[in-house]
C-alpha cells in the first residue's frame, strides 16, 4: 500500500517546527507552536469550541474500537470528577497476542531513521493540537481540572512537552553521524581505513503508565521520546483517565498507518477494575522502557523490580516554600494564594509546607507576625475564591474520593487557619469542588513535624512555624533529602538566606523559584525552558526533559568494514 | 592557599585538546593526542623508556602512601602474571571516615563548572600520558599483557578513552546554557519575564570497580566521566591490578591539590584478600554511581541490588564470527589468527565461536571444506606464533590461574584442531605463556552447542560446524540474545548473508566488523570513533562512550526569579 503521507510531505511540513524546537532547547527562551487561547482554534482544519465539545459528546457512551490485535473484551468505567458517567469502553488486551504484534512493525520504524520518525511524531502532535478543544473536555472530565486549565495544561502545554521530547530524541540520535570514514596513519605503510555506519536502534516496547491528574501532560514526554527513538509504545492509562490517552493512541495509529507504518507501534492497554495490569506488564521481557507517573510506592516497586527495563519515574514529594521576608507582601500573598488554589492543589508541584519563622517576617508593609502572615494568606485565598464561578474555574473538582478523604482528615492535625469550603458548581451539581485548607503546625512539635513530612496530596497545606530562616533551610534540606520535592519556593530579601536556600537546592537537587510575586507560579513549568523535576531527589528519577531522558531509549549499532 | 595551577593556565593549556575531542566525537574520524609509539616519549617532560622502567622499579616493594583520610592499615599482594612479586602496599580505607571526607570538596568542585573540571581532568590525563612508559610496566605486570600492548592499550588508548569521556561529559553539561531569559507575551498586558540559572550538579560519590585485564582502559571512562561531571570518585581496583589505578589516583590527587581543590575528590579503596569490599561499598547510600567491568554474576548483582546508584556495567559475552565466504582467504586467516592470539584471547572482545558451514565455504583460493578452513586457520596461528620471542610479544601471559584451568579443561570438549603450546618467556621464566587452543564442535550436537554457548574466557575458541550460513546467523542471534556479545565478526561475499548478519546485529544490538582482512581486528576499538559494546545486549548495559554514559551522572538544577 502506498503511504498516504509521504516522507517528503511529512518532513517538509514539520522540519521547521523541529528546527525551532531544537534551537529553543538550547537557548531555553520562551517559545511554543501550540496556541494557549481557546479562540485561536476553529480555522485551518482545527476544531473550534463548539466542534470540540460536540466531538467529546459524540464519544460518550461509545466503544472506542482501536482495531488492535489481541482484543479479548471491552472495559471502561470512567466517571468524571464532575459527576458525568463517560460510558466509553476500550479494548482489553490479550498481552500474549498484542505484545508480539507490536514488535512486528519495529524493523520498518527503525529503518525510517530519526528525521522521519520525528516528522511522524510531529504529525501526531499536530493532529492532536487541531483537536485541542476535544482533548480539553476529555482531560477535564477525567482529571477534574477546570475547563481552562484542562484546555491549556492538557492541550498546548502537553503538546509542547511532547514536542520537546521529540526534539531531544532527534538531537541525541543525530549526535553520531550516519557514516564515518576512519583513516589511521601507519608511518611509511599504507594507512588503515575503515568505513563505519552508525544506526540508532530501539530497545523494544516502551510502557507508558499514565496518571489520573495529567494524563496527557505527564504522558506525552515518555510516549514521544520512546516513539521518536524507534520503540513501540504501549499506553496503560490510569483507569480513571483513559479517554485522553485512548484518543491519543487512536490518532497516533491513524497517522502511523497513513505514513505507511504499522499502526500497532502504538497501542492501548486498558484494564478491568482492580486488574493491576501495570504490574504484570512492567516485568514482561518485551517491555524495555517504562515511563511512570504516580504514587511513590508503585514507582519504587518499578525501580526495584523491572530490571529488564529502563525505568523513568515521577513519584511524589513534599514541596516547600520558605517565607523569610519580602519587598512585595501583597504580590507574595497573591502569588501563593493562586498556587495553592489552582486545581485544588492537586499538582505534583503544588507547595505543601510554608515555613515561616515564628517571630514573623519583615515586609514592605512592615513586620508581620507568624499569625499575621497566615491570616493574610488565608484572606488572599478567600478573596481570590470569593466568587463561586471564578473559584470553580480555578479549583476544578477533586479528582477522586481519596483526596476528599485526606482533606476531611487534615483539620485534625492542628489549628485550622483557613477552612475548606464546598462550592456548588453551576453546571455540574455532583462535582466535589473545595477551597484549600491551611493548617497551622509547629516544627518544634514532633507530631506536627511528622505530619508535614508526609505528602497530603490535594488542597491541604501547612503553615509551619520554625525557629528562624536558618531552621527553615535546615527543614527544607531534610524534607527534600528524605521525601523528595518537585518544586521549592522561597521569599527573601536577604542575600544570605537566598544563598543558603540556593545552596541547599543545589546540594539536594531541587528546582527553585525565588520571590515569585507576579503571573508565574511555583507549580508551573514551561516546556523548552523549565525542567520539571530534577531526577536527583526522591520525588522523581528523571527530569522533563533532558538528555538523560532520551539517551538510553535507544542504542547505536556500528557496522564497520575495510575500504 | 593559592592554587599552583590557575584556572586560566589550565583552560589555556587544555581547551584546544578538548575542542578537538568534541569535534571528533561528532565526526568519528581518526584522532588521538596520545602518541602510540614508545619512541615518541622521553622529551618535553615525558619519561623515556629507561626512565619509565626505573620509575616502575622504584615503586616495587614500597608503600604507596596517598595521604588519604581514614586509612586503617596497609594491604596489597600483587604478583605479576610474569612471576614478579610487586610488593607494593596501599592504604586500606575505613569507609566511614573516607566517604564523608570525599564529600567535603564536592561543593567547590561543583562550583568550578564544566570547563574548569574538564581542564583539570585533561591535566590529570596529560600527567599520566607523560608517564606512559611507567604505566606500561604497571599494566604489563598486573594484566599479563605483553609490553607493547600494555604500552598502547594501557597508555595512549586508555588515555584516549578517558579524554573521550571528558568530552562527552563537557558537551552534555553545556547543552543547557548557564542562564536564560524567558519572556512570554501576554497580549496587551506586560509580558511575563523570568531570569533562569541552570547549574549541573553531581550525584555524589562514584565508585569505580576495576578489572584485572585492562585496569586503565576499562577504568578511565567511568572515572573521568564521573569526575568531569562534578562527582567524587572512589577507585576500587581488582586486587590483582591495583598499581596502575593507584598511581592514577595518586596523580589525580596531586593535580586536584595543585589546582586548589580537595585531593579527596579522588581516592583509592584497596582491599584485604577475600574482603569483597566492592559489595559493601556498592550499596552504601553515599555511592550514587557505579562503573564496573568484570564477571556477569557480580555485574548482574550490582544491577539488581545497588538501587541507590546509576550502574554502568561491562560484563561478559560470547563473541561470534560468522565465516560464510571470502575473497581474501589468506587475509581472513591472518586477521583471525592475530585476533585469537592477541593477549592470549583475554580480551572481552576476542572472538570465541567461529561458525563455519559444515559443507565448507567459497573463497578466492577455491572452495574450502570445514576441516580445511579450520586446519588453515590453525596453520596461520602456528605460523604467526612460530617464533617464541615474537609469540611472547603478542600473547602476553595468562592473567590468572582460572584462565589456565579453563585452557586445560577445554580439550575435553571436542576434537582439538589446534593444541595450546607452552612458550618459555626469555625474561620471565615463571610467566604462563600459552598459544591459543581451537576445538572443533558441531552445533547439531547438544553438548557441543551448550559448550559454545558458555564463555571460555582466555585462549580458547571453537570452530563450530553449522548447517548453513542461515543456520550460522540463527545461532549468532541466539548467542547474542541469550549470552550477549561485545563484538560480532563476519566474512562473506554474499550480499544476502551480509544483510542477514547486519540485520541480526541491528535487532540484537551488537557491534559488527565485516570482512576484516588487514590491520584492523575485531577485538580492537578506537576512542572517538568506535563504540565499545552496545549497552543493548546482555554483555554490557553501557557503551563506551556515548551520551547515555554521561547524561545521568549529573542533574541540572534551575533557579528562576522574576526580572
Amino acid at each position: 500500500m502506498a503511504a498516504a503521507l509521504t516522507e517528503s510531505q511529512l518532513t517538509a511540513r514539520h522540519r521547521p517546527t523541529l528546527d525551532q524546537a531544537l534551537k529553543t532547547i538550547g537557548t531555553r527562551a520562551y517559545w511554543s507552536p501550540h496556541p494557549e487561547h481557546p479562540k485561536a482554534y476553529g480555522e485551518q482544519g482545527t476544531l473550534g469550541p463548539a466542534e470540540g465539545k460536540a466531538a467529546f459528546d459524540a464519544l460518550l457512551g461509545t466503544r472506542l474500537d482501536l482495531d488492535q490485535p489481541g482484543t479479548d473484551g471491552w472495559v471502561g468505567a470512567e466517571t468524571s470528577p464532575y459527576g458525568v458517567e463517560l460510558g466509553v469502553t476500550y479494548p482489553h488486551p490479550d498481552v500474549d497476542v498484542l505484545l508480539p504484534a507490536m514488535g512486528a512493525g519495529m524493523r520498518a520504524w527503525r529503518a525510517a531513521g530519526p528525521e522521519l520518525r520525528a516528522a511522524v511524531c510531529l504529525e501526531i502532535l499536530s493532529r492532536i493540537s487541531a483537536r485541542t478543544h476535544e482533548f480539553a473536555h476529555t482531560v477535564m472530565h477525567t482529571s477534574g481540572q477546570a475547563f481552562m486549565m484542562a484546555f491549556q495544561a492538557g492541550g498546548p502545554h502537553a503538546q509542547d512537552r511532547g514536542l520537546e521530547a521529540v526534539a531531544y530524541a532527534y538531537a541525541e540520535q543525530t549526535r553520531t553521524p550516519d557514516t564515518a570514514e576512519w583513516t589511521k596513519p601507519q608511518g611509511r605503510r599504507d594507512p588503515l581505513t575503515l568505513q563505519k555506519r552508525f544506526t540508532p536502534v530501539p530497545r523494544g516496547i516502551s510502557l507508558l503508565i499514565g496518571c489520573n491528574t495529567f494524563p496527557t501532560w505527564n504522558g506525552y514526554p515518555g510516549l514521544f521520546a520512546s516513539l521518536a527513538t524507534g520503540n513501540a509504545v504501549l499506553v496503560k492509562p490510569h483507569p480513571r483517565a483513559v479517554l485522553p490517552l485512548a484518543r491519543t493512541v487512536q490518532i497516533a495509529r491513524d497517522v502511523l498507518a497513513e505514513a505507511g507504518f504499522d499502526p500497532n507501534l502504538v497501542a492501548l492497554a486498558a484494564e478491568r477494575p482492580g486488574e493491576g495490569i501495570a504490574k504484570t506488564l512492567a516485568v514482561r521481557p518485551e517491555i524495555r522502557i517504562i515511563d511512570y507517573t504516580g504514587s511513590t510506592a508503585f514507582g519504587d516497586w518499578l525501580e526495584v523490580h523491572a530490571h529488564q527495563a529502563q525505568v523513568y519515574t515521577e513519584k511524589a514529594g513534599v514541596n516547600t516554600v520558605v517565607i523569610d521576608s519580602t519587598d512585595d507582601y501583597r504580590g507574595m500573598l497573591a502569588n501563593l494564594a493562586f498556587s495553592l488554589s489552582l486545581y485544588s492543589g492537586q499538582m505534583c508541584t503544588t507547595p505543601q509546607n510554608l515555613l515561616i519563622p515564628r517571630a514573623g517576617i519583615s515586609t514592605d508593609a512592615g513586620p508581620k507576625s507568624f499569625d499575621e502572615v497566615v491570616t493574610d494568606l488565608a484572606g488572599a485565598i478567600e478573596s481570590l475564591l470569593g466568587d463561586d464561578a471564578r473559584a470553580g474555574g480555578l479549583l476544578g473538582a477533586l479528582v477522586n474520593p481519596e483526596v476528599r478523604a485526606r482533606l476531611e482528615a487534615a483539620p485534625d492535625l492542628g489549628e485550622v487557619a483557613l477552612a475548606s469550603r464546598k462550592i456548588d458548581h453551576p453546571e455540574f451539581p455532583d462535582a466535589a469542588v473545595r477551597t484549600p485548607l491551611i493548617v497551622k503546625l509547629d516544627a518544634a512539635r514532633p507530631d506536627d513535624l511528622a505530619a508535614c513530612q508526609s505528602e497530603w496530596f490535594g488542597p491541604v497545606s501547612f503553615a509551619v512555624a520554625v525557629d528562624s530562616a536558618e531552621a527553615a533551610v535546615d527543614l527544607l534540606r531534610r524534607t527534600v533529602r528524605e521525601r523528595g520535592a518537585m518544586t521549592v519556593g522561597a521569599y527573601t530579601t536577604s542575600e544570605e538566606v537566598e544563598r543558603a536556600v540556593e545552596e541547599t537546592c543545589l546540594e539536594e537537587c531541587a528546582q527553585l523559584s525565588l520571590n515569585l510575586t507576579g503571573g508565574v507560579y511555583v507549580n508551573q513549568t514551561a516546556a523548552f525552558s523549565d525542567f520539571h523535576g530534577s531526577g536527583g531527589n526522591p520525588a522523581a528519577n528523571a527530569a522533563l526533559c533532558d538528555g538523560a531522558f532520551v539517551a538510553n531509549r535507544f542504542r547505536v549499532v556500528e557496522v564497520r568494514r575495510e575500504v
